[in-house]
């Protein structure tokens, strides 16, 4: 099935029940080193780790990187969907993502500096017989309606608990 | 060493020169798929994609899944970093990570919805022999300082750059 056939399947099904539209994820992590994570997520198991520099033995990408993972791969599917819904020819794609942080945030050494990135840059090279003007369309609509990029630039509300075995 | 130690350590390298507080983060992605993404995050490497019904071969977690594996992987290890701050014995942790989506923003069938995640919740599960006051205020050391948590929470400044080769 192509992906246009995809998406307007996924339209009629949502215009027949609006409730077909919602979708829920989980992960599930333990830590079971000084800073290894073993996650769960669907069927997929992976490893999150630090670095030695902080403490860990670098047995998988850390948490930031994930963060910046999500964002690129997102950045890359949904110029996958949208060119496909907007008929633009997509050969191929580069994304990179990077991300800046003071570690005084994490630390807690100058409460003045937030813990998270400073800043982020997304550099994507699309490839394909299309017009400069026609991928920086399809960059325009990928930017309005991808997934981690919005959760990158807005804020999202987020429910926590914490529950101690007795 | 100990992760008091390392902190210390960080703290004196730090206060000293405050550039060394500066750490940088790129990960870079491939389009290789329809929906597959390789992914190489400094020495690892992995792949992201989306299941059937997204048009993809489920080759790995997909991009939203990673965003939560990024932020349950966070808060696992900065209970680890802050426990070891605060002086509080964390024998393990479990964290579960979920968001809601609705994919009428992703699609682009409704605009109004936004692409991200409308809702996410955290579940953490620390053990150990402290009492649950202590693991309360463990809590909000953490919350105050997990840089994925902050990156959910609140806007991050992104600069986005798109080249098509000549």
């Amino acid at each position: 099935m192509s992906l246009k056939t995809l998406i307007d399947d996924n339209r009629t099904a949502v215009e027949a029940d609006p409730a077909q539209a919602a979708a829920a994820f989980s992960v599930t992590g333990q830590l079971v080193g000084t800073t290894e994570v073993a996650i769960r997520a669907g069927g997929h198991q992976l490893t999150v780790d630090e670095p030695p520099v902080l403490g860990g033995a670098d047995l998988g990408a850390n948490p930031v990187e994930h963060a910046l993972i999500a964002l690129a791969s997102c950045q890359a599917i949904t110029y996958r969907f949208w060119a496909a819904q907007l008929g633009i020819e997509l050969d191929g794609l580069e994304v990179v993502a990077e991300g800046d942080l003071d570690v005084r945030g994490f630390f807690g050494f100058d409460d003045s500096v937030r813990p998270g990135f400073t800043a982020v840059r997304l550099k994507v090279v699309p490839s394909g017989p299309e017009s400069a003007e026609r991928y920086q369309q399809l960059a325009d609509a990928v930017d309005a309606h991808c997934p981690v990029l919005d959760l990158f630039s807005h804020t999202t509300p987020i429910e926590r608990t914490m529950a101690v075995p007795a």
